[in-house]
């Protein structure tokens, strides 16, 4: 029989931090103890044991303490923070959730135990499939789903499409270029080490790949990858890229902007103008942001397609795993220093 | 019987105006003599006496000697500069031409006479059907057409949908804001007069419209013609008003960019940039360019409706009426002064 109490670790946000490095003064771990007594869990919820959480750039929006541009509002001051996370059911007070289930929720406290209600698990997870746990964070959950909107939706990719995806060693950005070389396109990436480059290339398939950081003059580099112009652009980066790319568009390319990491960290003043906008009236640009949790009446497309991808070979992921709750503060900073390859998750336990 | 000579003036580029004011030091007109003997005409073309011309802002962007943004290649030194024209045939070598036709030329030499291949030619019109002929560099020309791709085709409007037009007195302003209000949109216009703030209300039947040139401060400007966000923007300037604007815009809203006459005498380093682009992530906004030269399959289907409001009387012009080729250079100017009201044209004789 199990204990009553647990033990459990969490983030909380203790201070916002509008610019640049986020440390230990603004995320600090706390220990609660959670009662696991029948008479104190309410009706609905259900008792969850984290087994990964997923860490992504729009995390640090949520931390600056301003409106930001991306929408998501602020995490309160003293309260624990979210993450989408994969767990187990370990007591339940709803009839569709028992003892075991692996369930998946969108916006998880970060804590090794948490009470949640029920209806914010938005998925339950066949763990008998075959299927990597953390693939359901990656390949079958928002990285591969905002690839596939991107490309396949607003992209409008044909053969011999001339594709350019940013931050292309990312989550996102691996699988934007794999489906785009699946529709036959001709893609390119860039990335923040030559390490990645490599990757790139010999694992994500990419025609080709570059370093921006060793890049010093941006308008010339896209000039050699891209003798025949960009069709489509995918966006994960804003900023300088976003304004050297507009001055090698082709007429009608399609600019899906799926982020814009290099204008998180920043007030809105203080951002990177794009000065050469004008090219979008000349070469009848389309460039459209999104957010995944706008296309949800097409997941089951896309997780169909995917699944399929997978069990052809068609599609490979990369990982960086975190070991432990208390990896969070760094595994997150990772994301901005172009240290973390593929998908950044942490395993607990 | 007709003189077998005519004297022709006609303007040439003297000197590219990279920025700033254009003088007649960039453009001078002079005086050419034409032979209206038979046999000094070629086979398949015709003598065109010109009798109205269009002015538009793009022919600025033909006079920088770099290429803009616009991509409409440069004017050549010393050669004749052009412009959409209507004129009467009065000598034909193409039996599809006799003289006394009317015809519409996209790219006509501005010229008093001009001797063009009949195939640039693009549209013979029906002088007896009552429509004035400058109506056809209008309301049923560019203007009209640049209006209603950015109103109906991208801007998707819906009854109440909360929609903003630059330029809003200019030729294309409008009528964008006139075919919106015809689908049911509120419509606010900005202008750089306040006469023109009157007209655009009076005349054009806007919902409401403000002086962009006392306003100190966009920002709260649009918060306070827009309490409810804008939905649509048909984007005539950009620059510092397309940031304002992305800082108003609500979920899903488009932005149709029709042009950006704000940035036309720049180096495109030297042009505003605009720093809230992450906006376009998080509001999930489509901005697109466009050209109406892309959308010609679409002109019937324009004409028509257009047409139709025009005789229901839904659809009203103003126009600013220069007269004589040498005014040229002055209606030129006066699309960056906001001086003109509405379609400029000259009338030639
Ligand atoms: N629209 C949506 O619904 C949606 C969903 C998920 C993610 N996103 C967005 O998609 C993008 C990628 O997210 P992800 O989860 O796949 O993260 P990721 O790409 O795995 O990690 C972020 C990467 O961004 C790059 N980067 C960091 N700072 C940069 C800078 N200043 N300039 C250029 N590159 C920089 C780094 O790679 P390098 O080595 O290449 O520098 C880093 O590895 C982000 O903008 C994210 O916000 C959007
Ligand atoms: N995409 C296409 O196919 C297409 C076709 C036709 C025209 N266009 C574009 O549509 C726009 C309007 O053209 P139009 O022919 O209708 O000309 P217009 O609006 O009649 O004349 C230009 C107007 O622009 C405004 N303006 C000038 N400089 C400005 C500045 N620095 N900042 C803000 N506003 C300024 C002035 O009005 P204010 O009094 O309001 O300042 C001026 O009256 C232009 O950008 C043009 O290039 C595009």
């Amino acid at each position: 029989m199990a204990t009553t109490v647990v033990e459990s670790k969490e983030w909380y946000m203790a201070a916002y931090a509008p610019e640049g490095v986020l440390t230990s003064d603004h995320l600090k771990l706390r220990s609660v103890t959670l009662s696991l007594a029948g008479d104190s869990i309410p009706d609905g919820h259900a008792v969850i044991e984290t087994l990964f959480i997923s860490v992504d750039p729009y995390q640090r929006t949520r931390m600056t303490g301003m409106q930001d541009g991306l929408y998501f509002s602020q995490f309160n001051l003293d309260e624990v923070i979210t993450a989408s996370s994969i767990g187990r059911v370990i007591r339940s007070k709803d009839n569709n959730y028992k003892e075991g289930d692996i369930v998946l929720n969108p916006f998880s406290p970060i804590a090794d135990y948490c009470v949640v209600p029920s209806k914010s698990l938005i998925r339950k997870i066949d763990s008998t499939s075959g299927v990597p746990l953390p693939d359901y964070l990656s390949s079958l959950g928002v990285p591969g789903f905002a690839a596939w909107v991107g490309i396949e939706v607003l992209g409008e990719p044909k053969a011999g499409s001339n594709v350019f995806v940013s931050a292309a060693a990312g989550a996102v950005g691996m699988y934007a270029g794999q489906l785009a070389k699946l529709k036959g396109c001709r893609v390119v990436g860039s990335t923040g080490s030559d390490e990645k480059v490599k990757i790139i290339k010999d694992d994500f398939g990419y025609d080709d790949a570059f370093n921006y950081k060793k890049e010093t003059d941006l308008d010339a580099t896209l000039r050699k990858y891209f003798p025949d112009g960009i069709d489509i652009y995918f966006d994960n980066v804003g900023g300088e890229m976003l304004e050297a790319v507009l001055n090698h568009v082709n007429k009608h390319a399609r600019i899906p902007i799926c982020g814009m990491i290099s204008q998180y960290k920043k007030k809105w003043t203080d951002r990177d103008g794009v000065r050469n906008l004008l090219n979008i009236v000349g070469k009848e640009i389309r460039m459209e942001g999104f957010l995944v949790g706008s296309y949800l009446d097409r997941f089951g497309d896309f997780a169909k397609e995917m699944e399929s991808y997978i069990k052809e070979g068609k599609i490979s992921s990369k990982y960086t795993i975190y070991h432990g709750i208390e990896s969070y503060l760094e595994s997150l900073g990772s994301l901005f220093t172009s240290t973390n390859i593929g998908k950044v998750v942490i395993e607990f336990k």
